[in-house]
């Protein structure tokens, strides 16, 4: 399967929606499944599932809909997930305790493999399974480990450096929950998952 | 200033980090911004702004760049953030702690307001001033206090039937950060801000 062309951030934020679905479905042992049902299900227009899926190539069969395997495969190659992605986080505060008691629910070779902190009395310190590492061995662990995402849960005033020490370790993509702007010069895809910025768009909808 | 025509959930997104840009330049006495200087601060392409501003009406002047407060504004009534908009959150794990944490950080008449968990052993524990209350009394709660927004930051099992009382107390908005999809008949804006779908989205704009 070749990749296609750029895809829009808004159907990039929907494929993980679609995803999720079809793999209930499939746990289910559900096999086929057409844009009406998963509009009704997903709160999506179909006509919008069915542009958004059209988008990488997949169109379904009239009267029969789409083979959930066959799009789930589809959907985890698109974003790069049918291959392991190991994930640091840094800051190992209430928000990065919730992250990291995530990884049962993360899915598709995502895992969470080390936590870091600058608080010496935190160092050792285990969270999920995880001992918490000082932020001074951040560079080695990212290469020994081929870590390759981060996600930064440090207070706001730190976040710069964080952001700075990962990509330097070689991170290719950053998660930042901390609520400000991170700059760089470098390659590095970063994206926002702060609270204000989430609360502000759903506030949008609101009548 | 008349509300435009639906703008799509790519540029809704976009917003609050225009926002949060223009509210910095605003606090250090900058007056006026090019889409240039705001595309290379933000690392997003200075034709994406011009274009995303414009979807409301909004045109800087060729040479001087747009007006920072009166785009403040705009941008604040587009996002409905002009008025004071009261958060409830539900679930007092982790997440919920450091959500609730964020209150400092929440801008625009934004503020959470009230804290919910179903565990008897946390209720009247004080959490950023906030006193852990019942859920048995969300409903009251929501209709004295004018709460409009819910945070769900309890786990999968538990999310559905906190969003249907959520949704029978009168919410008009939902930020889920249990990793289900949820659903409503009602006519109630659900976002997901749940960690999963945040890294496949991430793992997209990887190499």
């Amino acid at each position: 399967m070749a990749k296609t062309e750029k895809i829009s951030e808004a159907v990039i934020r929907r494929l993980p929606i679609y995803l999720r679905y079809l793999t209930h479905l499939q746990e289910m042992g559900i096999t086929t499944v057409s844009s009406q049902q998963m509009g009704s299900t997903l709160d999506v227009n179909p006509a919008q599932i069915r542009k958004d899926l059209a988008a990488f190539g997949e169109f379904g069969k009239k009267g029969i809909g789409y083979d959930v395997q066959y799009l789930i495969g589809k959907i985890r190659h698109i974003l790069n997930i049918d291959q392991e992605l190991r994930i640091a986080v840094v800051g190992a505060g209430h928000l990065g305790h919730a992250i990291s008691n995530y990884n049962d629910y993360l899915r598709d070779n995502m895992r969470i493999v080390a936590i870091f902190d600058t608080d010496p009395q935190k160092f050792g310190e285990e969270i999920a399974g995880l001992k918490i590492q000082p932020l001074a061995e951040l560079k080695q662990t990212v290469k020994t480990r081929h870590i390759r995402l981060g996600i930064i849960t440090v207070p706001d005033f730190a976040a710069q450096m964080v952001a700075d020490e990962l990509i330097d370790a070689g991170i290719e993509g950053i998660l930042n929950f901390a609520p400000i702007t991170l700059r760089t010069d470098k390659e590095v895809r970063i994206d926002y998952a702060d609270l204000t910025s989430s609360l502000q768009s759903l506030a949008y909808y609101l009548n």
